[in-house]
């Protein structure tokens, strides 16, 4: 068994962003040399999310007003984590609605992937740099 | 290490649906001969969930109410990716709240599952050919 | 490749619990010997979940409040599980959002996480003994 692990950086201008990082996700799996196993991509912090889904520009806005909705930046003193002098209460929360985490097949030494999926790192407290694992196991 | 790898292909006759698939994934385990290993079970289509839960019919109607009521599939003509001619905005969302995927354990050839643990295939988009993957290592 | 597997018991006095797991895990990944590898973590009940988010007092407060607002449990009869005679189908929806399983890496025998990155049992149906999965692959 051969496995494999890299850290990427991201720092996004805006509070929220949506960046798609399949390119980046498959480039790591080239350098693992692993040709079948299990690619783990995951926000090492806790206010960002990694998730699979289409890269179409009305769903993203869609995706962000939705997450919005169900969990409001402000007014931030409606969250008592942000009695701590934080103002990210809420990324906390659309983090958990988009997961922390994908785990995604390889194949053949590419991503096993349906026509559409595509992997994001979704951001919900930017504006500082911030770090995603990823860690391929496999042959 | 060994893989296994298969594609699992559904067309439910609703917009909506939930299929327990638990005795299929058991199936492909057996079929991969592995004994010990992770199982990945993922939906291969962006408006449809993989999901652990019950086998109880009031808790499946329980969970479509849910999901309509976080997400509304209409009117359709609030999401901007319906711009692009689609209809399953809301299907893009209800598969973020269920879930991509799951990662299960198997221990001496089985699902290493608690007494109520089922896997289903959750259908948001559905009246049409999709598929999920199960991709499993160990040995 | 080596695989080990260790069940972990909970059982909490109120109905909703959030309890920090983290130590307990790395302590399985040093039982295992494993040095690279990945580690799935997932509750074996359908009512609880595992998730990695803040151990912050206000967070979890926040957190609490917001899967009440999302997912009720009052007035039970809103829910057609319940009418099963059980009182815990908002539980079943708390545990989707907040997930049911994490992934996470083990590099040189540690969990291999960000600054604030903790390992919680979620627990929404308590008052009862439940159990989680460890499972640990790897060399």
């Amino acid at each position: 068994m051969k496995s494999y692990r890299k850290e990427l950086w991201f720092k996004t201008p805006e509070r929220r962003a949506y960046v798609n990082i399949t390119g980046q996700i498959q480039n790591e799996i080239d350098q693992s040399g692993i040709q079948e196993g299990l690619c783990l991509v995951n926000a090492m912090h806790i206010t960002s999310s990694v998730y699979i889904n289409d890269d179409e520009r009305g769903l993203i806005s869609d995706y962000d007003k939705w997450l919005e909705k169900l969990a409001p930046h402000a007014p931030v003193d409606q969250y008592r984590h942000n009695d701590t002098g934080e103002d990210n209460a809420d990324a906390h929360m659309k983090r958990q609605v988009m997961g922390r985490e994908v785990v995604v097949a390889i194949t053949q030494g590419k991503l096993d992937f349906g026509p559409w999926e595509q992997i994001f790192y979704g951001e919900f407290d930017g504006r500082r740099k911030k770090r995603i694992l990823v860690k391929i196991i496999g042959e």
